[in-house]
Order: structure tokens, then sequence, then C-alpha cells
């Protein structure tokens, strides 16, 4: 295609200004993080175009999901953003406009999240475009997910479904079009753009005894933390925190209920403490035990009967 | 297709048994490095089945490449590796025995190089298999691209464009008949398997003043390391190392000499050092050396003519 970038041109006018120090202006083989007191925290997402995202989703936007999905690992586990390196495959029809749209929402995410780039590597692929993600961040506590104890409260951050909801709508244009405009930009939104809890990150390192984000959806994902940690959950359904935009969705389609629950790509952080913990208001909110019994995550309803869910978190594998 | 691993059965069967304790057995949402008073190295590359390397080459082959291209990245810096992230997106008719394959080759090299898998990603693509691989590792010091000083002696590792050479072969069966069984084996062996220089970064780290591994050719990446140095190079061609293999080639093929200069794939390390330094008998070349002149590098013939090539280094975007 004619008119595109090299690649010694695309690090240069695209990556070189989303770059930190620790980059080296991207001129060097690698990056170089200096040392410090604090271990490091590191995580990879990889995002492939019609399985992650859709792939006329805007540049900008996939970017930023690539970046927060990962940011929200490090939030997870009490850590705050180092930076990132990118692995970038372009699908043979990119131009240098949907570069520059991409690498502008990486800019604005690296500046508002302080994740600087630091190191990348970019290719071509006959395939869909591909973008893993490899960040690094700094904890003061490396919060575990295997660490909850009998007696323990379970926690969420945000509200719980509303991705996974907003993916439905991209599906079901029908059911979309039965939501109020307002429910439905606001789910929609959350679908295309994670929001990384790294605000949440201290709070995790002082008080919680496992945690993890919701990507797999809250059910399977908390069975996963259960699972390792060797200890039982009963969640109460009705204190799982939903948008008013979710819960317009499920009264018109009470089976969304169990998208809201399993579906995925929340991004929230799910998190275990001791009884005594008392969150600052309005950050979290307590949804359940956890018991010495089964490693597996009960949910139950109002009338304490328990959910049978058709499957328990969502899986692109 | 039946009978293949879930998500969970791939880690757990897969990649568990190669990982290193900072992975946390793969059971979290990131991996733990400990502090250490050595700043961290930090590097990615991507490989995409028939741009990088042939998808039907072996499993065990294709996971030896991608993980010791990072490496060498780590030896150019003088860093001994921490351990790897890796993020596969597996083409669609991936099968048990072929990620087992995948997987032992990779075990194997984690454990020569002692670089554990310290944490993936694993998604299904509909397009090619796409790895992309994230080394850290840890540097006394840190070697820099840039870095060379006029005066400065230039070295290479190994020997130059058995790669090259041997990607040559595969695209020209022909070429590769008139070759001896023996001579064509190295070169096709070259190509498919790099040998990151690991055991040279105490040299590097106590001697160069710059250096950088030799991935897309000498001739452009010795201009690339003259560039930001702000240098210029003089290289005497006939200096640079050339195995006995390489030679029968040339001889047979003599514009394959531009080929082994110029086509990338060595993953030796090229650098810079005082003329005062005097390498350990046998480990590296000496083949030119910096001068303060244009910020290029010139390679010369027997007679000292500048050579002149159509490309100077190979690239896949």
């Amino acid at each position: 295609m004619p008119g595109r970038y090299s690649e010694d041109e695309l690090i240069a006018r695209v990556f070189a200004p989303i770059a930190g120090p620790a980059a080296l202006g991207l001129k060097d083989d690698a990056a170089l993080i200096e040392a410090s007191a604090e271990p490091i925290v590191a995580t990879v997402d990889m995002l492939v175009a019609g399985v992650h995202f859709f792939a006329d989703d805007p540049a900008a936007a996939i970017a930023k999901k690539a970046l927060r999905v990962n940011l929200s690992d490090l939030a997870a586990k009490g850590a705050k953003p180092i930076g990132f390196l990118l692995s970038l495959a372009l699908q043979s029809d990119w131009t240098n406009d949907w570069l520059a749209a991409f690498a502008a929402g990486l800019a604005e995410d690296a500046r508002s999240y302080a994740a600087p780039l630091i190191g990348g590597d970019t290719t071509a692929t006959p395939g869909p475009l591909t973008i893993s993600i490899t960040a690094l961040g700094r904890a003061p506590r490396f919060v575990p997910r295997l660490g909850a104890k009998p007696g323990d409260v379970v926690y969420v951050s945000g509200t719980i479904g509303d991705a996974a909801l907003g993916l439905a709508l991209r599906k079901d244009p029908a059911l979309a079009s039965r939501l109020s405009p307002r429910a439905r930009a606001h789910l929609l939104d959350r679908y295309l753009l994670p929001r990384p809890r790294l605000d949440l990150a201290p709070l995790l390192c002082a008080h919680a005894s496992a945690a993890m984000d919701v990507s797999d959806g809250l059910a399977g994902d908390l069975a996963k933390l259960c699972r390792v940690s060797g200890v039982g959950a009963v969640v109460d359904a009705p204190l799982v925190p939903l948008s008013e935009a979710a819960r317009e969705a499920i009264a018109l389609a009470p089976n969304l209920l169990e998208t809201a629950l399993t579906g995925g790509d929340d991004y929230e952080i799910l998190f275990t403490a001791k009884p005594d913990f008392s969150p600052p208001e309005g950050t979290v909110t307590r949804i359940g035990e956890i018991h010495s019994g089964t490693a597996d995550a009960q949910f139950c309803d109002a009338a304490k009967k328990p959910l049978i869910f058709e499957r328990l978190s969502f899986s692109h594998f």
C-alpha cells in the first residue's frame, strides 16, 4: 500500500512520542528499568480482532482496551504501573491514519494511567490484527489470588455485567433497540472500554487477603479464586452491584442476569478481606463470604436458593 | 476439534511444568519478580507463521526460535535471564500433540538457558500461529546501543550469514541441492535455531561501549548502531567471520556474500570496545573501526573498495 510508514518511521513518529524514559527512545534492543526496593509485577494479555474485539471498533478504543486489560491485572495485584511493552501484528490493510488513531488512544491512556510505552515490536500478519501487551508494575505487597481464608468477606468494585451485556447488545440489535438510548450507550461503552481500578491498588495492598480482576465472569473467576485458595464461597446474588442500565436490560430479558454474572470483560476487582475490614464509603460492595467447605463458589437468590448457571465463565479459547 | 485441552488443562498440563517460581504456578493474574539491586532489562519480539518461520517447521523449533530471539536481545544488553512471558495465538488446527512438542521445545530451552516461563496468555486465532515473548533479565551494567566512540573497534561473535543463507536454501531447492550435505545441514539448522550468546553477557558488561544483536543483517544493524551513536564505521568485509558452509555457498553463488552480510537472523552479537580491549582467544572477531565521520557503516572489500549493497537489511514489515 502506498504512503505507509516504514518500520523506522513508525517507531520514530508514532511510538517514540508515547515512550517513557525506560524505553531509551525506542532506539535500543530492550528497555531498562532501574532497580527498586519493591518487587516487580508482570502480566501479559493478547487480543485478536474478531475474538476479543470487533475489527471495526475505533482504533483508539482497541488500543485502550488492550492496555487496560493489562493494567487491570496490575491493579488486582496492588501494583502501580511502570510501563508496558507492545507487540503489534498489523493486518494487511492497515493505514497510517488507522495507526495514528491507535497510537493516540494508547498515548492518552499511557498519560492518564502513568503507564508509558517502554518497548515493543511491530510486524505484519496475513491474519487479523493481533495485539499483545506486557505490563510491568511495582507493588509494596503483591496481593495473591491464593489467599482467601474461611470467614473472609467477598467484595467487588464497581458494577458487574455491564460489559457482558454490552457485548450481548452488539450481537443482538433487536434487543439493543428495546433499551433506552442512555442504558444502551452505557453498556456498549463498558464493553468497549474497561476501567482498570488502579485507584484501588493501595486499598488492596493494605487489606485484601486475595484478589483478582474479573475478566472471565464473576462466577467463574470467584470459583478460580476459591479453587487456588482451597476454600468455598457463598454469594448473595441480590447484593452483586448492577448498574441502572444492567437492571433495565435484565428487566427486559431476565436470562441476562446469568449473562451479567458469568459473561466477563468486567475488569472490576474481586477480593476478599478479614471480617473487620470496613471499606471506605462507595468504593466496593460486599457480596458474600468465604467458608471452609468445598472449593467452589455458590450464588444464591433472594430466597437463599442456589442459582444454577449454564456455564460459569466465558472462554475465548 | 475433539480431545483438545481446555485452557485450564493447557495451563496445568503443558505450561505449569515449564514455569519458574515467579510464575506462582501460573495460578495468578501476574508474575512476581523479587526486588534486586540490579536493573531489569525487558524486551519483546513477536513471530508470525509464514512471516518469521515456516508454519510446518517442527513445533519445538518454532518455540525455541521465539524464545531465543528474545534471549539474544538480553545477551546483547549484558543481561542474565530472569524468565519470560508467552502470548500464544493458536491457529485453528492445533492439536494436543503439536502443543506438547511446542512446550517440550520451550521447556528444553527454559532449562538450558535458565529462563523459566513466568507468565502467559493463550488464545485462539482465525489467522496464523502468532507468538509474542517478553523476556526479562538483570544486568550489572546495561550495555547500550548508543555508545560507540570514534577509535573504538567493531567486533562480532560467531559467524555471520549462516541463517540468511539457510533461508535462501529453503527458498531455492536447486541451489540447496548443489551444496554438500554437511554445508546444507549447517545452514538450514542455523536458520531454524538461533544460538543466543548469553555466554558473552559478562564480557559485554565489562568491555563493550555499545552492543546489539544482529537480527536484521550485519550491514543494516551496524548502520543503526552508528546512527544512534552519532559515529561512522568502516568494516573490512574479508574479516567478517564466515562458516565453512557459508564459504562453500558463496563460492557457488558469489551474490550470496551480500545475502550473508545483509540477510539477518544471525542472532550474533555486534559490539564496539576501546582499542586496548583484547578479547579472549576464539570468542569474537574484530571486523572494523569506528570513526567520527558520517553516521553510517561502510563495508570494504580486500582492495579497500566500498561494497554497495542492494539493501542494507531484511525487513518483515
